[in-house]
């Protein structure tokens, strides 16, 4: 059974493609255009009720919310490709910090940094400067934990590249492509090294070479 | 080993608590006073360094966010107490994504009515009721889809309570007192049903008794 990904081209969706193609799971892709509000049309609320993306279908199973999907995932096929839910029950423990921490640290004020700078900008907007420099003085803050943390770990969960270091890569592009705030990762030392690593996984040129994000 | 819980004062650290009295596991608490900034202390940063509650410590393992403590705790002890994370993979799935909606959807406008209403007005700071009418509205939207979710589902992720419905009850426990919106709830019709069920579980009674929450 081939698992059908909804909206390829935006960044929570490329979480749930890198985990497939780090787990070896055939997918195909379902566009859906954002800015011609297809993730609001009632079939699409058929599938994902909030109108947000990714969601997928499996056979007759349906989820949503990208890191239930990983998480799922990863479990099921959990001896067929790259390991990402951590060796022990304590890593697997520190993926699952790791990941609430991505999610409730990391993506909010970057994310609010894409909506702000390029997809108003894509609508004509004029972004709100003091916003964008209130989210970047957030984000920095969160990135010197991150660079004192990947000081005495490879990756954020412990040795091994996981769930936790994968979620980061499709906001995180964002930030050193068309954010232009590379410098945010560059000046930091092991935030720096561990960003190399990730990002030149051979998963994630796949996917920004097979779906190239929108903005 | 009894398992150290920082703040169970607060509403994020009553998600472990419940979790822990669930899973029959024995805990003692540390108070930490975010009114009097014992969250940023030096000592606190070492154990949590964003500065959030709860934390946890059982023995040498230490681990933050309380999403994350609660599923390894109910992975950790499966076959003790109530099974809290579905009895197959696929609901395990659909637990996952009612614990990320909870996290998204749920308890974002929540958490800031909480901020704004009762912690601003504890702190003797006017309320924005701007902002305080946006964020009903927001809940108010997101309560609707649960309402309809509810409708077909006895729980949010199926026929058993879950760490999905758990999660919930903290803040879900200022709308019905502090906040003086118990009828956000109550106009709906399963939303109201699966309230009440979860809400009197004999944990979450216990956690209340045992530790009121701070306003």
């Amino acid at each position: 059974m081939v698992v059908k990904v909804y909206g390829p081209a935006y960044a929570s969706p490329k979480r749930v493609i890198t985990c497939f193609i780090e787990k070896e799971i055939e997918y195909e892709v379902v566009d859906v255009n954002v800015f011609k509000e297809e993730n609001t049309t009632p079939q699409f609320l058929q599938l994902q009720p909030f109108g947000v993306l990714p969601v997928i279908q499996d056979g007759d199973y349906t989820l949503y919310e990208s890191r239930a999907i990983t998480r799922y995932y990863a479990e099921k096929y959990k001896s067929q490709g790259t390991e990402l839910l951590g060796r022990t029950m304590e890593e697997r423990g520190l993926v699952e910090q790791w990941l609430e921490v991505e999610a409730h640290n990391f993506q909010p004020p970057l994310y609010d940094l894409v909506i702000h700078v390029l997809f108003d900008g894509k609508r004509g907007v004029t972004p709100d400067q003091k916003r964008i420099k209130e989210d970047e003085e957030k984000l920095a803050r969160v990135l010197d934990v991150y660079d004192q943390r990947l000081s005495t770990s490879k990756y954020l969960a412990g040795d091994s590249f996981s769930l936790a270091d994968l979620s980061h890569l499709p906001f995180g592009h964002y930030l050193v492509t068309s954010l232009g705030k590379e410098y945010m990762i560059r000046d930091r030392k092991h935030v720096n090294r561990w960003w190399d690593d990730i990002s030149n996984r051979p998963s994630w040129k796949k996917v920004i070479q097979l779906h190239p994000p929108v903005v």
